[in-house]
């Protein structure tokens, strides 16, 4: 069965905001097998609402559509649709009850503006929204099917999990399993990558692609057949050859964050880790308990943003501040000697850099960073210079790089900087 | 003039990757009064690139297509564009010779993969990419202008707003000016402020968009009109209309996330802040120091997120964590103020709760969240219960209401809990 998506709103084709539901729909259709042909996003104009149902129901068979349903006057989805399909609007009672019910709850009068949400095309279905006013609708119109969801991510996924998969799985002919494997690498350019993997003999029915998430590299392998067994067992010989291929590049096999590859490591080995940040201010412990049960390994941080903290938390002389600076070799492995003995953790990890965009110097320019490792055989440290494309980059590359450091480390490998 | 976007990639498609670069495109567009007709995700697949570029010729004379330019085998964008264009392909040197040189001063051979991205279609220009090794491509067809990016976001970004905004602004006929503002609110829900606003006459060019990044609603006020002047004074006269019916629950009339409306009024008052995070992990302070320029008021923060931190470096004692445990008000005044104390901040923040997915209670159920702030006037601390729609949005809500807190705080207003 070929499913598209449309998102429909003024905001996400003015850039304020990014359209995020297809991205999660295209996420559970491929955990069911089933496949997205387009996605789709459209202004709040009845005009391109039409053009849009005209164009994707030439390839689909299913169109869902997020957005447009609120109490506002700019959500004019089911009006439109209506007026598309040539089905009249009737009031549903059962909408209005849930709708009133929701407002008494917070001891409210219902809002004149939400009366709208009630109207529905004749014939259609109400899909339940357990966590909001508007109410899904499915409904056929020339043996297409039509579900419309609401734009609100917390609500459409809800409905997304509870309604339109199983919906989906019922309602599709051609039952094929997907099989997938991704596989995420940090340390080798794409081409580079490509280079290698250009002397594997790869399954013909293997499908690999190639996802920049930089500084990682992700590799997703798939595969799409009737039988389940043998597309996960191509999957799994491919992701095989890759490793054999990459080797200690592959930092997870099984599309996990490099914040969870290190917290799997340091779980399993009983170690426990504690973080100094200086510029990153928070962002590397923020990835690190990111992960459930990260309590198990993660004892916490100091945030050491001015030097005074440095000093009084971390201990960081202010002669050595003075002479050196806050963004020095000396400033970063005594923030990590310092965050390990009081901590008591058998890592620590510390940062000390410049974000961005001003505070640079010619000797310190904007993206310098030190980063330092403390553990039981002692001090490591390291200079990187990150490409100062913003700020944001400059702190998510610098604490991306810690977290390869503490795997490195733990792993015993060759660690940034050293010679091969 | 028409524009539209095409994002080429199975990985925007499957799931695996969140289209990003069409939400900045839009964005610039808008912000040079340029419109965005449609934007279209479509797979790595030769018959549905060529239907994509069907449809988006239909509305646009401008197609902007990301992605598929790179050296491996699924990058089909420029090939299949040749042959529906019915252009041959030419081997460009001056794109090798650039490709060569990138590589050489990392001391490495060019890879043969990446020798397809020398191929350009006849007739077609180059646009210059500074930072890979994927040229951009600009072409004519049938009166369509079709400029070709690489979907590396921060390629693509830096060739947007190096040439491809320049570009289009020359080839705009109709140039009208685009007045744009965004109010962002806290605190009421979108069918409250739509209902206040209904009160309100506004100019009937004015144009307003409901944009819900919960906890927070934005509007985003916008006018498009030949007369700059114009467009400017009807925005900021509904602006100052909102205002007048919204109060305090404006907290920026500017577009600024709430850790900026917050280290501006710290800032303007000459206060400093510290933290103390335990189920947050540092979020609280990542987004503050988010903030370029927030070290003039943000000192630092604590992580405790072990108990053990919590009583060795904020001194809560074990007595209380085991009497009313680490999820307590008790809890969280005493972190507030050791941070407080400690740093010498002027106000300090504290968050303990459980962020789950597990580790709930009866008592204390996953999205049960403690916030205290401590400052000179004393402490202050409430109880809060977000639904846990996942680990992320607990962590999420906790960090904003915290913000909210400080800035409820510092402006002396009605402090949540407390009847108005």
């Amino acid at each position: 069965m070929k499913i598209s998506f449309l998102a429909i709103g003024d905001e996400l084709l003015s850039g304020r905001v990014a359209e995020a539901n297809g991205k999660y729909l295209a996420d559970q259709l491929s955990l069911s097998g089933l496949e997205m042909k387009f996605m789709l996003l459209a202004g709040d104009d009845a005009q391109e609402i039409i053009t849009a149902f005209n164009f994707l129901q030439q390839d689909s068979e299913t169109i869902i559509v997020s957005g447009g349903l609120g109490p506002t006057p700019d959500d004019l989805t089911i009006e439109v649709f209506a007026k598309y399909a040539g089905l009249e609007l009737e009031f549903a009672p059962e909408i209005m009850e849930k709708i009133d019910l929701r407002f008494k709850l917070r001891n409210l009068a219902t809002p004149a503006a939400n009366k709208k949400q009630a109207l529905i095309p004749k014939g259609a279905k109400i899909i339940p929204n357990p966590l909001g006013t508007a109410p899904g609708i499915e409904a056929k119109f020339q043996n297409h099917f039509f579900l419309f969801l609401p734009g609100v991510p917390g609500e459409f996924k809800k409905m997304v999990d509870d309604f339109v998969i199983p919906r989906l799985r019922e309602l599709a002919s051609d039952k094929k399993s997907l099989a997938v494997k991704t596989l995420r690498t940090y340390g080798l350019p794409e081409s580079g990558i490509a280079d290698r993997m250009s002397k594997i003999h790869f399954d013909s029915r293997l499908k690999i692609a190639y996802l920049p998430e930089l500084p990682e590299i992700y590799l997703r392998l798939s595969a799409l057949l009737k039988d389940q067994t043998e597309a996960l067992q191509i999957v799994k010989t491919g992701a095989e050859q890759i490793k054999a291929e990459l080797k200690e590049y592959v930092f997870s096999e099984d599309d996990e964050p490099m914040e969870l590859a290190v917290g799997k490591l340091l779980k399993n080995r009983g170690l426990t880790l504690a973080t100094a940040e200086s510029c990153t201010g928070g962002l590397l412990a923020k990835k690190l308990t990111d992960i459930a049960g990260s309590s198990d390994y993660f004892l916490g941080g100091f945030i050491t943003y001015s030097n005074q903290l440095k000093t009084k938390e971390l201990g960081v002389s202010a002669e050595l501040l003075e002479a050196r600076g806050a963004v020095s070799d000396e400033a970063a492995r005594a923030m990590a000697e310092a965050a390990r003995d009081r901590s008591s953790a058998d890592i620590a990890i510390a940062i000390t850099g410049i974000a961005g965009p001003s505070g640079g110097t010619r000797d310190k320019p904007v993206g310098l960073v030190y980063i330092a490792l403390a553990d039981k055989k002692g001090a490591w440290s390291q200079r990187f210079q990150f490409l100062p494309w913003s700020r944001a980059a400059v702190r998510e590359l610098a604490a991306e790089t810690a977290l390869e450091i503490i795997r490195r480390r733990i792993l015993g490998l060759r660690m940034p900087g050293e010679k091969s």
